[in-house]
C-alpha cells in the first residue's frame, strides 16, 4: 500500500464515471413526495412544469444503484475535480491525538464549496433539454455562485433571487455572480406577484430563503424555456454530490484507509449525503461498521430536535410535501446565526436513514464552531466556511475522545468549503461579540405549528 | 509520454528538494546592493540588523545554482503544494486558437496567492534563529495574509502595517490576518516615529506602501528578537518562489510540454522570477529558446518606461540602494489602479535579465485586463486576481496571434492568485465605471526626480 501523502489527489482517469444512488440499497425507502393539493404521491408530470426531465427521472429513481455521469459533466468536473482527500497531519499534531484525521476538501473552486457538483449537472441537463433560462434562490451565496459558474460555461441565462439582507451584507458575493453573467435580484422584489405581495405586507423586510424560492419558482413558471433549480435537499441534488463520496471511497481503497467515523455538516443534507453514500451502502449491506455523524447548528436543529413529518420545502408552501426531519416551514433561525445551515428541513434520504438508526446527529453552538475553525485555520492553513466548521468541531471532539481513551480511530470529515466571504462572522468571533442562540421549546412549537396536516 | 490531463498534479515525492538560484548561471551578475551612507556594496553585516542570517546568506549567494529547501519548509509546502499546472482546454476552445495554453495556478491556499511560498521560508528561518517577533507591511493584503498563516504555523508573533486606505477598504483581509493571529496596524500609525511624523505632516493621509515599510522596519529595529520581512523584490524572495518554476519544469518534462512562451505578471517580480528561473537557466545555457514575457500595468510601467538605476526600495529611503528598473521611489500610481503591481521598482535579477535582452516586457491598461479576467473566469472557472489577470491578457493576445498565423505555440503563464478579495474592482469593471490611467511623460519625470544621485 502506498504511503499516505498530505493530500491524496486521484488521477483524472479515476474521476467517478457514475453517481451513487443509495436508495437502491436502502431496506426501507423514504416516503415519496406528495402533491399538497391531492395528498397523493407525486408523479413525474406533477414535477415537470418546475424541473428538468432528466432531473425528475433521477429524483424518482429508487432502483438503479449507479447512474452514469454524462461525459459533458465529467468534462466540467475535470476543471476542479478530483478534489483532494487531505490527511490533517498538522491538526493531529496540535491536538496530540492518536486519531488519524482526514478531510475531503471541496473548497478549491471559485464557488468556494461543493455546490458546484450539482450546479454543473443541473445546468447540463437544462441545456440538453433545450432550455435557455434558469432561476434559483440563494442565501449565503454559494449556490448562486456555483450556478452562475455553470450557466456561464453552458451558455444559459440565469436569474438569482438573493435574500435581500444577504445581497446587502455580501455585495462581493453578488459581484462574483455578476462576473459569471448571472443577474442578481434582491428578494423580495417587485418582479413577481409573490414578491409584491410580501413587500406590500411588510415593506421593510430583509427577505427570507422561503420567499426567494417562491419568487424563483414563479418566474420559472412564467418564463418560456425556463426551469427552477435547487441546490440542496432534493434526491437528485444529493445524487450529484455522491461524486464526493465516490472519490473518497476510491481514495480510501487505494491507500487502505478505513474510516471508523464519517462526519459532515448538515443543512439541507446534500454534502453529507453525497459523502457517505457509498460507505452507507457497505454499512447497510453489513460489509463494514462505520459511525456516521450529521452535525447541525444548535440554532437550527432539524435532526436533533425536529419532527419526522411531511412538510413543504419553502415558506411559501408551493413545493411538494416531503417526509423529512423538519422544524416546520415557518421556523426562522435567529438572525445572529452565521452562515448557511439555516434550512428548516433535511434531505428526505438522510432523514429516513437517521430515523431508521443508520446514523446519528449532534449539534453545536456557533462560538464553539468558530473556535474549532480558527484552530483548523492555524494548523491546516485553510480558512474554513462556517458551515464546514461544524464538521471540524465534531471531528476535533472525536479526536480528543481518542486522546482520552488511547484509541487510534480513523476520523474522516467533509470540509465543504472556504470562508473567504464570511469574514464578517469571523470578525465578530474575534472581537468577542458573537453570541449563541438555542431555540426554546416554545420557539420550536411555533415552527411545528406551521406543519401541514398529516392526513393522507 | 502520458496523456495530458486538465490539471497536472505532481506527486508529493516530486515536490522540489531545492530552490533554483539563477544568478549562478547568469553571464553577467546584477550589481550588488549599495549602502546609501557609504555608496559601497552592502555586506552581510550591513543587512543583519534588519534581516535574518539565513536570508542574508541567500540574498548574497551568487554561486550555488541549487539551494536546499529545509525539510521543515517542505513539510509546510506539502499543505498546499505541489500546485497544479493546468491545461486551459476550455479557454483554448473559447478562443478557437491552435495554441496550447497552460497555467501554473498558485491560488489554492488561503493567502490566495504565491506569496505563501516565501512566507513559509522566511518565518521558518526566523524561528530557527530564535526570533520571536516579525514585522512587515502589506498593501492589497496577500502578503500580510501569507505571513500571518506562516507565523501561526511556526508560533511567531506578527505585526502587519497595512496601508490605511487598504485596511479601510478591505476589512475582510484584515479579518483573515487576525484569524491567523496577526496584529494589523493601519499605517501611518502613532506606534512609530515615522508614522507620527507622516501623520503630523499630513493628518488625513490614507498611507502608502513606502510609509508602511518605514514603520515596519523601525518597529523591527526597536523590538527585541524581531526582524523585518519583505514579500517581493529581494533576491531571497525570488529564490523561494522558484519552487513554482521547479515544479513547472518537472511537470513539463514529465508530460513532454515544451513552452515556446512563458508569461508572468510583474510587480516586484518574485512570481515571474520564480516561474522562469530554471527555464531561463536552460535559455542562458543555449539549451533551448523561449520567449519570456513580463506583463505590467500601463499605470505603473517600471520595465517598459522606467530607468535602470540605483534606487531605494521604499519611499522613506531607508533600504539599501538596488540597481533596478524603477519609476523613482517617489512615484505613486494613480489611485484608480486596481490590485497590486503598484511597486515603483522591479527585482534586480529580473531587471538585469531584461536589460541584457533575455526577456521582454509589455504593459496593459486595466480595463483590457479585466476583460480578459472575465473571459477566463467564465471559461476556466477560476476567478483570477487582478494582478494575475495581466498575464492572462498577454496569454490571450499571444493565443489570438497564433490563430492569425496558424501556429500551434505552447503558451505557459503564471496564474498567481484568486480575486475573491478584489470584488470591488470587478464591480467597477462590470458597472462600466472603471477607468484607465497612463502616466504622462511629465508624471514619470516627477518620479525620476526622486531617484538618488548615481555617483558611486
Amino acid at each position: 500500500m502506498a504511503e499516505i501523502p498530505y493530500k491524496i489527489f486521484l488521477e483524472e482517469n479515476e474521476l467517478p464515471k457514475t453517481w451513487h444512488n443509495v436508495r437502491a440499497v436502502m431496506k426501507d425507502l423514504p416516503e415519496p413526495f406528495r402533491n399538497p393539493a391531492t395528498g397523493k404521491p407525486c408523479t413525474a408530470d406533477d414535477l415537470r412544469p418546475v424541473f428538468c426531465d432528466d432531473l425528475i427521472e433521477q429524483e424518482l429513481n429508487t432502483t438503479d444503484e449507479y447512474i452514469e455521469i454524462p461525459e459533458e459533466i465529467r468534462a466540467f468536473y475535470k476543471m476542479y475535480r478530483p478534489s483532494p482527500l487531505v490527511r490533517a497531519y498538522n491538526l493531529e499534531k496540535a491536538l496530540d491525538t492518536p486519531a488519524k484525521i482526514y478531510y475531503k476538501f471541496e473548497g478549491n473552486n471559485t464557488s468556494g464549496s461543493h455546490k458546484l457538483n450539482s450546479a454543473a449537472a443541473q445546468v447540463y441537463y437544462a441545456k440538453k433539454q433545450g432550455l435557455t433560462h434558469l432561476t434559483t434562490e440563494t442565501g449565503a451565496g454559494q449556490w448562486g455562485t456555483a450556478l452562475a459558474m455553470a450557466c456561464a460555461f453552458y451558455g444559459i441565462d440565469l436569474k438569482v433571487y438573493m435574500v435581500k439582507v444577504s445581497a446587502e451584507q455580501k455585495p462581493h458575493r453578488k459581484a462574483v455572480i455578476r462576473t459569471y453573467g448571472g443577474e442578481v435580484i434582491p428578494s423580495p422584489s417587485d418582479t413577481t406577484e409573490a414578491g409584491r405581495r410580501i413587500l406590500a405586507e411588510n415593506p421593510g423586510t430583509g427577505g427570507s430563503l422561503g420567499c426567494a424560492i417562491s419568487e424563483a419558482m414563479e418566474t420559472a413558471l412564467k418564463t418560456e424555456n425556463c426551469r427552477y433549480v435547487l441546490g440542496s435537499v432534493l434526491n437528485h441534488v444529493l445524487l450529484h454530490q455522491t461524486v464526493i463520496g465516490e472519490e473518497t471511497y476510491t481514495a480510501c481503497e487505494k491507500y487502505g484507509i478505513e474510516p471508523d467515523i464519517i462526519i459532515g455538516c448538515a443543512g439541507g443534507g446534500s454534502n453529507l449525503g453525497g459523502l457517505i453514500s457509498p460507505f452507507m451502502a457497505d454499512y447497510i449491506r453489513g460489509k463494514r461498521k462505520i459511525d456516521f455523524v450529521a452535525v447541525e447548528p444548535a440554532s437550527c436543529p432539524s435532526l436533533t430536535r425536529g419532527r419526522y413529518a411531511f412538510d413543504f420545502g419553502d415558506t411559501g408552501k408551493t413545493t411538494p410535501l416531503m417526509k423529512m426531519y423538519t422544524l416546520g416551514n415557518g421556523f426562522m433561525p435567529s438572525p445572529n446565526h452565521a452562515g448557511g445551515l439555516r434550512y428548516h428541513g433535511m434531505s428526505p434520504i438522510l432523514s429516513k436513514l437517521y430515523h431508521d438508526g443508520y446514523m446519528r446527529a449532534v449539534s453545536y453552538e456557533q462560538t464553539k464552531v468558530f473556535e474549532a475553525a480558527v484552530t483548523f485555520a492555524k494548523t491546516e492553513g485553510t480558512l474554513p466556511a462556517p458551515e464546514s466548521s461544524h464538521a471540524i468541531k465534531a471531528a476535533v471532539d472525536e479526536a480528543m475522545r481518542c486522546k482520552e481513551t488511547g484509541e487510534a480511530k480513523t476520523i474522516l470529515f467533509g470540509l465543504t468549503g472556504t470562508g473567504y466571504f464570511d469574514m464578517t462572522s469571523y470578525q465578530s468571533y474575534l472581537d468577542g461579540t458573537m453570541t449563541d442562540y438555542i431555540p426554546t421549546d416554545e420557539d420550536l412549537e411555533k415552527g411545528f405549528a406551521t406543519l401541514p396536516k398529516q392526513d393522507f
